[in-house]
């Protein structure tokens, strides 16, 4: 039994003219909920500092500047550090990165139990487009804002385990599962911003994109014996609709904890990273099983060749 | 609109004791059966022709031979092939392959409206283990009796759209659809043979099971936005329960069609190649969202190597 109590710590929504400020009291709010649940860490969502900024067009790049974060800790996040580490509870949270070189990422950070960042992961999946779209029902502009991550899928050894962090759409990719897999991951922590309309088919509503939300981070945590925890930003910000579903999922592919609400709301679950061994010993043992010289295509060809 | 009619042959339980040819003559049936219904494409279980065998151990694994199939069509087989040019309908069923240079395969092949073999493929995922193991419920021999698949995951040009095959445990691997996947494929065919009662953790049971069948197959059809026809051989096989579970999945992930028996049964399905361009197009447009250069650790290392 090696057991780790996660604290799933959905996000209701931020408004555009909500400040930083109040958003980081809402997570210190979360946290103490946490730290008297006895939880060992606190995961946040993907951008949880502010609202999901990538719906907005600005013509000039540099004026959503606002989003990002220069620097982490800053004076608006160093409480966030400050109480994890008087609790002495890990945590994770997403936000915009601008580097000191001018890079733009969707990153996410893992600290550990003293307040001390551990790792860093950035978003390699960017979903959406560049230019203003007039097509869609909402615009989704996260490859306009950022980059695409360049530090690959990373694990961490913390809190007995092995811990790999992913954000929001790499979910729906079974390579950045399986590139934590073949580290050896016991938990996955992501958050995730998913509008809950298609913007490019209206006809795929909450229920669809819930069912492929499951679908993805089931089939990843069971293809590699992991535990997922995936935390939403929910509800209606500035009037456009994020589905919430924040839930854990066990090493067998099975939910075993998720969210009721919309709002700010904390879903608390032990995950005994033993139970991963099952899987990863027996139809999952990959040294066994897998047969990598048919699988070169996947990391050789990036777009689709069909046959002659 | 590119329609399919497909037929998802599901086949209840073959004893050990039955014939090739009486075999030939339930899948005669089915077949005609799919032919009044207008079917272009009827596709059978995995080693359709037999008992699932690798459940039986042979110390002389050259005792095995009995199983396996020298030609195709030979003599027990040839009615299908007859009958499906003269009815001119595609087919695809699994039978185990010994071949003139005494490699043993787990193999599926396609046949056109002619009733020529057009594609073959060779399994590649070969689960189970090699030598006797006591502390199963079951054996489960297919190491033992079969050599990985050495042909990769192609795919065909066929029906008017690209198809791909794989075989049973292969829908458990998303490189299996992957790269499948990034051949284009609008149509993957299975069979299977899964018995319903996990032979190392007996608490694995039906539901399960089925619950992992139908995540990998939704998952591996929505994440490349194909079709998946998965067709099981089904029932009680001199005392060994085997799952049915056989279905149609459309490029969304959705199932929309599946059997009611654990016997002999056909589900027919039309399926509209044209309905997997949105995901294509879209969500999982690869050339525009993969990142192959994070993904290097799929195609180079089979196991796990976990951090320091």
């Amino acid at each position: 039994m090696r057991n780790v109590r996660v604290a799933a710590a959905q996000l209701g929504p931020i408004q555009k003219m909500d400040s930083r400020h109040a958003v980081v009291a809402r997570m210190l709010d979360l946290m103490r909920q946490a730290k008297a649940a006895a939880c060992d860490l606190v995961v946040y969502p993907e951008l949880a500092l502010s609202t999901f900024f990538p719906r907005w067009y600005y013509e000039e790049r540099g004026d959503a500047d606002i989003w990002f974060e220069r620097e982490m800790p800053g004076a608006a996040t160093r409480p966030l550090f400050e109480e994890a580490s008087r609790s002495a509870i890990a945590m994770s949270f997403g936000y915009a990165e601008l580097t000191p070189g001018g890079h733009h990422f969707n990153t996410s950070i893992l600290v550990d139990k003293a307040g001390a960042i551990i790792g860093k992961y950035r978003k390699v999946h960017m979903p959406g487009h560049v230019e203003y779209d007039p097509a869609r029902t909402h615009q989704h502009l996260e490859k306009r804002y950022f980059e695409p991550g360049d530090l690959g899928f990373p694990v961490w050894r913390m809190l007995g385990g092995i811990v790999g962090m992913c954000i929001c759409n790499d979910r729906r990719w079974p390579e950045t599962f399986r590139v934590l897999g073949l580290q050896g991951v016991e938990l996955v922590v992501l958050g995730f911003n998913t509008p809950s309309v298609n913007s490019q088919r209206s006809a795929e509503g909450l229920d669809r994109r819930m069912f492929h939300h499951r679908l993805t981070l089931q089939a990843g945590a069971y293809q590699n014996a992991t535990f997922v925890v995936a935390v939403a930003k929910a509800g209606v910000e500035d009037g456009h609709h994020c589905m919430a579903g924040t839930m854990v999922i066990d090493p067998d592919g099975e939910i075993v904890a998720q969210s009721a609400t919309e709002a700010d709301e904390l879903v608390v679950h032990d995950c005994d990273l033993d139970a991963t061994r099952f899987g990863k010993e027996t139809v999952f043992d990959f040294a066994r099983h897998r047969r990598i010289e048919h699988y070169g295509l996947i990391a050789s060809q990036p777009g689709v060749v069909p046959p002659l």
